[in-house]
C-alpha cells in the first residue's frame, strides 16, 4: 500500500494582514505547518489555526522561520547555531502552548523559506535546528527538503524525519530543487506534475532537470492554499493520488 | 514558621542590549520571572537565563508583556480579551519550551508593567490571562498584586495564585499601589521598607499611605537586580528577613 | 464654489501582506495619506505608493500611527507627549524623502486609527503631534477630526489644518464621532450617508445622533478603497458631489 | 596641512536599552553616525542625539542598518538592491526630520555592521544604497570603508565620498579589513595603532598584514565611545594627532 502525507503552510496571517485561504484547503492536507510569529503569524491567529486543524483531524507542526516579518522569512540571514536552535526552541514551543489547550500534540517542525533553503544545504544550521527540536521533545519530527542535509541532521541527531518533496518543482541530479531563477525551475504543466509524485511515491524516483532519474524518499508533498488556482490544484492532485490507489494519511 | 518566597525580574537583555545583573542577583532570590520576548529578551537570552536559574535551584516563572519592545512594555494598550489570553499562551508557551529542555517545568506567570497594573484593576482582563494559563496547565500559578482583582481571577479561574507585596512602594487603602506620580509613593528609607515586609509576614497587615492598617497576604515579595543599589538591598533584606527567622523559599 | 478634498488612507500593504486597492481608487481622490512603516507600510511601498500618487497628481500626507503593527494602530496606547512629538518627526521624515525624491512636498499629517481617535480628545496630545510637524516644516498641515481637539491644538501652534469628515459615521452633539460599538453609529444607507456630505459642504451643519443639527467644517471627506464595495462608494459620491457642484480639489 | 575627520556611532540606545557613553566621547569627535531605528535607536534617542550634536557643533550623518533590532544589524541579509536603496531612503529621511527641528543638515549616510560590511564587497548593493542617497539629496556623503566597493559606487552615482579608516583593524593587501575571525584582525597595541593612523595620513600608506604596502585614502577615522576603555584611547588617539600637527575637523 502506497501512503503518502500531504503538507500545507497555514497560519500566516498577521494581525490584520490576511494572508491564505486556510479554511478552504484544510479539508484536503494531512498536515498543517502553522506559523509562530517570526516570519508571519501572532497569537491569535495562532489559536485559530490550531482549532482550525482540530476540527479537521490535521496534524500540526511548526513553521519556524528567520525574525524577518518585514521579508516574511524569506531572505537568508547568516545566523549562528545557537540562534538556530533557540530561535527553533522559541517559536516551537509558542506553538505547543496553544496546541497543549487543544489536548493536540506538536507533531513536526518545518523551518520555513530562507531558513529551509539554508539549512537543506548547511548540515551545521540543520543540527542546530534539530537539536533544539530534541532538547524540547525528541519524538517531534524534522521536515525537510528530501534527501538535503536536514534530512542527514536529524538523523544523526535522533529525531523522527518526514522527507518533503514538491510537485511543482524541478530537480537537480543531487536531489536539491533547481532554484527558481533558473529556467525550468517550475513545473509549469499540472498534469505533469502529478504524475511526477504518482512516480515519486510509486517508484521512489523522479527524472532530474538534466534527464537523469534520481532516488527520492517522498514522505510527504507540499502544496499551497494562498489562491485560487492552488486550491484546484490541491484538489486535483489529492483525487489523481486516490485514484491511484495511494493512501493520503 | 514565616515563609516568603523572593521573586526577581530577569532575563531582561535583548540581543546586543543588556539589561540587570541576574547572575549577582539570583543566589538571593526563590523565584526568577523571565521576560519572553515581547516586551524584552529573546531566545537567546531565554535559554541562558533557564539554565542559570536551574544552576541556582530558583522557580521560573513567564513574565509575560504587552507587545511594545519599543516602550519596555511599560505603556497601558488596550487590547481585547482575546488577545490577552494569546498572548498569555503564547509567552507561556514559549518559556516552557527552554524549560523542557533543562527538565524544568513552569512555576507561575506574571504579567508584566503596564500589564501588570492594568490587570490589577481590570477583572476582565485578569481572566483573560488566568483562561490562557488554564488552558495550558492548571497547576501554573498566576503572580499578581496582592489583594488585586488579578487574585480574585485566579481564583475564580481555579489557579494556584501567589500574591506579590512590595517592599519600596506605598499602599493605598483598598491595598492598590500608590501611583508613582505621587507623592509617598515609594518608601525610600531601606530600613523602613524592611520593616514593612517583616510586619506583612508577620503580621498580614500593611500601613496605608492614609496610615490605617490594611489586611495583606505576602506570599512573595518583589526584589530588583538591575543597579548596584538594588542589589546590595536585596541582600540586607534577604538577610533581616533571615534574623526574623522567616524562612525563604 | 463649494470645493472639498476627498482623502484616502494608502501604503498599508507591508513586506509580503497586501491591503488595499490603491491603484484604484487613487484615481478618485485628491489626497493620500501613506502610512509610514509604524502601524503599517515599508520603505518599498512608501517608496512605491509616492509614485502612484505623483502619477495621479494627488496630494501626499504622512499616515503617522503607533509603533503596533500587530495591532495595526488600533489599539490605545498611553504614550508620553515627547514620544508622541518625536513619533511623529520620524514618520513625517521618512516620508519626506521618497517625496524628495519625487520632487514633492509633504501637504499634510494625518494621526491614524487609535493615534487619530485619542489625539482628537486629548489636547496634550494633539500638542505634541503638532509641534512635532513645526518643528519640521510649519507650512505642513495637520488633518484631523473636525472640530476636535487636534483642531484645535494645530491653531494654537500655528499651522494649517485640514477639517476631516466622515460620510459613514454618526456625530455626537460635541462633534465627536459616535463611538463604533453603539448602535447608529455607522450610516448604512449610501444615499444617506452621501447627503450627509452634501449637507456639510453647503450648509456647514450636520444633523447629530441626538436629531440636533451641529456645525461642522468639511474641508476633507474621508473615504476607503479596502473593498469592492468601498471602491463602488467613493465612485458614487464623487459623482454625486461633482453633480450638486461640488469641486473636488 | 594634514586634516583627518574622526567619526563614532551614536544614539545606539532603545527605549529602555541603554548602549554607548554619547555625551561622554562626542567632545572628542567631529562627526557622529546617528542610528535610524532599525539596527539600533528609536525617535525619542534620535531627536536627544541630534540635539547633542548640535551643542558640540559635530557633523551628523545617518547610521543606516538592516532590519534587525534583535541581531544589532550585524548579521548578513540577502535584500534586493531596491530593498537597499529604499531602506537607505527611510532610515536618511527620519534622521533628515529631526536634523531640520534642529536647523541641520545632513552630512552623510554610513551603512551599519552587515550592511556596511556586505556593500564594501558588493557594488551593486553600493550603488543601491547611493542611488537612495543622490535620489533624497545629491549634496550627502557616503562614508565607507577607504578603496571599497561603496567608494567606488558612489563616485559612479555622483555623491561626494568619505573614505573611512580603522585604528584598530589589520588590512588585507587588497585594502579589505582582515576578518575579526583571523588572527591578528586586532591591532592590539594601542600605541601601534596611533602610528598606523598617523601614517595613513601623512604618507597614505598602511601595512598590510602580509607586510605589504598598500596606498589608502583616510578622510575619517573611526573611533569608539562603548566603554571606558574606548573612550581613553578617543582622547589618546586625538592628542597624539594633534601633536603631529594633524588637524581633526
Amino acid at each position: 500500500m502506497y501512503t503518502i502525507d500531504m503538507n500545507c503552510d497555514l497560519g500566516e496571517s498577521f494581525g490584520r494582514f490576511t494572508i491564505g485561504r486556510d479554511e478552504e484547503v484544510i479539508p484536503y492536507i494531512t498536515s498543517a505547518n502553522v506559523a509562530c510569529g517570526y516570519h508571519a503569524s501572532d497569537p491569535m491567529v495562532m489559536g485559530k489555526t490550531v482549532q482550525i486543524a482540530k476540527k479537521n483531524g490535521v496534524h500540526v507542526g511548526a513553521h519556524i522561520g528567520f525574525p524577518d516579518l518585514m521579508g516574511f522569512g524569506r531572505r537568508n540571514m547568516v545566523i549562528s547555531p545557537e540562534e538556530a536552535k533557540t530561535y527553533t526552541m522559541y517559536q516551537m514551543g509558542a506553538l505547543m502552548g496553544f496546541l497543549a489547550a487543544e489536548h493536540m500534540t506538536l507533531s513536526h517542525v518545518k523551518p520555513h523559506g530562507a531558513f529551509y533553503n539554508m539549512a537543506a544545504k548547511d548540515y551545521q544550521m540543520s543540527l542546530a535546528i534539530c537539536e533544539g527540536i530534541k532538547a524540547i521533545d525528541s519524538k517531534v519530527a524534522l521536515m525537510g527538503l528530501a534527501g538535503s542535509e536536514m534530512i542527514r541532521a536529524a538523523k544523526a541527531v535522533g529525531i523522527p524525519v518526514i522527507q518533503e518533496v514538491f510537485a511543482d518543482r524541478a530537480y537537480e541530479e543531487d536531489g536539491t530543487l533547481v532554484a527558481r531563477s533558473k529556467p525550468g525551475a517550475m513545473i509549469e504543466d499540472e498534469n505533469e506534475a502529478i504524475q511526477r509524485v504518482i512516480r515519486m511515491v510509486k517508484d521512489r524516483k523522479v527524472n532530474a532537470i538534466t534527464g537523469k532519474d534520481v532516488d527520492i524518499q517522498p514522505d510527504s508533498v507540499c502544496v499551497h492554499g494562498d489562491g485560487k488556482a492552488a486550491l484546484l490544484f490541491v484538489k486535483k492532485i489529492r483525487e489523481a493520488l486516490e485514484r491511484e490507489g495511494i493512501l493520503i494519511k
